[in-house]
């Protein structure tokens, strides 16, 4: 696996890095960023990996969260990956709509022609890019996950499915229960086909329930998001996990609403958290 | 004069909200952006301006530079806006370059046919929007300024030409000596003219020379910096302050560049030392 550099920026005395790769999961080339903090230079640090939301490439959370000045400081690595395969004969929504094909990859592998032939990112998340990240780059095999609304029922599908796998799990205005909402839906009904029960494989309200090995959840939701009601529902969540005894740490807050102001405000208690989590014991 | 909220985010517990108008110095329809600290529910709080580069409008340093986290803390305010008028009527670069005409007003009163009718940057920075500023928001006229770039230029020249009027400039990258740079010759020989004399007016490097009143100041440059020898010249600047006795702070940034996770890393430095002018005696 040969990886290019695309650019690269000095970061709080680390570093923001561009690559591409050729993805043997979604066989396209993709793109993917990584901030190495100053601590990388002389030894193995831990990696967070961010998912991002609809319409999104590795550079929104990069550019816009304000991650890298406490990431520098705590000595964690952070890995934003695009949210889709791109490229030539890559399929779209046949429509150009912003909520499905280019750009909303929803972090599973379809079975359903056209989409399973390349939209296949629960492999590459859960698997290809760590495995990459891992041998090209100073960092441990300690890994968390967190994201943003589509990114955020990545997070949270992907901690519950992989037990072991990550320390921990955070998620921002995270769609918890896309079997029931109209995005999901969408993205289901063509990535997976019409049996619904496929559908209840990539759904945390279905597998907060099935999970034997509760992680650390951290949910942030601002009660100002105009997509809480009718795509969101992290009430959903909340009762699913209050039924498995599951431990949901899910705070609304007040007045916030769906964009990277509200991930900017809450993203170094996120950090600390995950941070807390990968470096116990 | 009528503001018109164009968005509004919660941000650290305080908001940042975009407003447009009519601008009379511009004679055209403008946008800026404002962050407001919690401090500001109950205080007038001091503002900072800033003056962001080419091709920006008010929403890269907002969305980019991570200055939020910190101003919430310190009770300051900060206000972004445009870079050069903006909307049907107003002359662009003949070819759509796009370090020229719309994007890149270069923060002066353009004196030249066609540019003089709505290319006033100088009079909406200096007069216009603090004017409007300080009548609608709950802030004190106590004020800094501070820019990158182009907006570099526009603090230090906007500062060294009004004492008094702000408590202190700081500047990441700016364009220090326009006269002699590529990007500034073509912007003042259409904006100004062909006569040198009248560019001067808006050359640091000049102004530095003939300020009585020295102004605290703060000049980060990145050594890895693509325009650093071409464009910016901060050795000029320093020369300048040198021979004139002007406390200029400039600091070379080792393995730094141009872009916003520069201006990121050392952002919370130049708040404090803001800040800190602005909240003495």
């Amino acid at each position: 696996m040969t990886l290019e550099l695309v650019s690269a920026n000095r970061s709080f005395d680390g570093w923001h890095k561009q690559y591409s790769h050729q993805s043997s999961s979604l066989d396209c080339k993709m793109r993917f960023a990584i901030f190495l903090p100053p601590q990388a230079e002389t030894q193995s640090v831990p990696v967070l990996y961010w998912l991002s939301g609809l319409t999104c490439s590795d550079e929104n959370f990069m550019q816009k969260a304000g991650a890298q000045r406490l990431a520098a400081t705590l000595g964690l690595a952070i890995v934003a990956m695009d949210t889709s395969p791109r490229g030539e004969g890559v399929a779209d929504d046949p429509d150009g709509a912003w909520d499905f094909g280019l750009g909303a990859g929803f972090y599973l592998n379809a079975t359903e022609a056209p989409w399973s032939k390349h939209y296949r990112m629960y492999d590459y998340v859960v698997k290809e890019l760590p495995k990459l990240i891992e041998a090209n780059f100073p960092v441990s095999s300690k890994r968390s996950i967190a994201g943003h609304s589509m990114g955020g029922h990545g997070a949270l599908t992907i901690a519950l499915k992989n037990p072991g796998r990550y320390a921990s799990v955070s998620a921002f205005s995270p769609i918890c229960n896309p079997s029931q909402s109209p995005w999901g839906q969408k993205a289901f009904g063509n990535y997976l086909g019409k049996d619904r029960e496929s559908w209840r494989e990539y759904d945390s309200c279905e597998l907060i329930g099935r999970c034997a090995d509760p992680i650390p959840m951290l949910v942030d939701q601002g009660d100002a998001d105009s997509f809480l009601e009718t795509e969101l529902m992290p009430q959903r969540l909340q009762n699913a996990a209050d039924s498995a005894d599951f431990p949901l740490n899910l705070r609304m807050q007040p007045g916030y609403d769906h964009s990277y102001y509200f991930i900017a405000s809450f993203i170094d208690e996120h950090l600390e958290f995950h941070h807390h989590w990968l470096t116990r014991g």
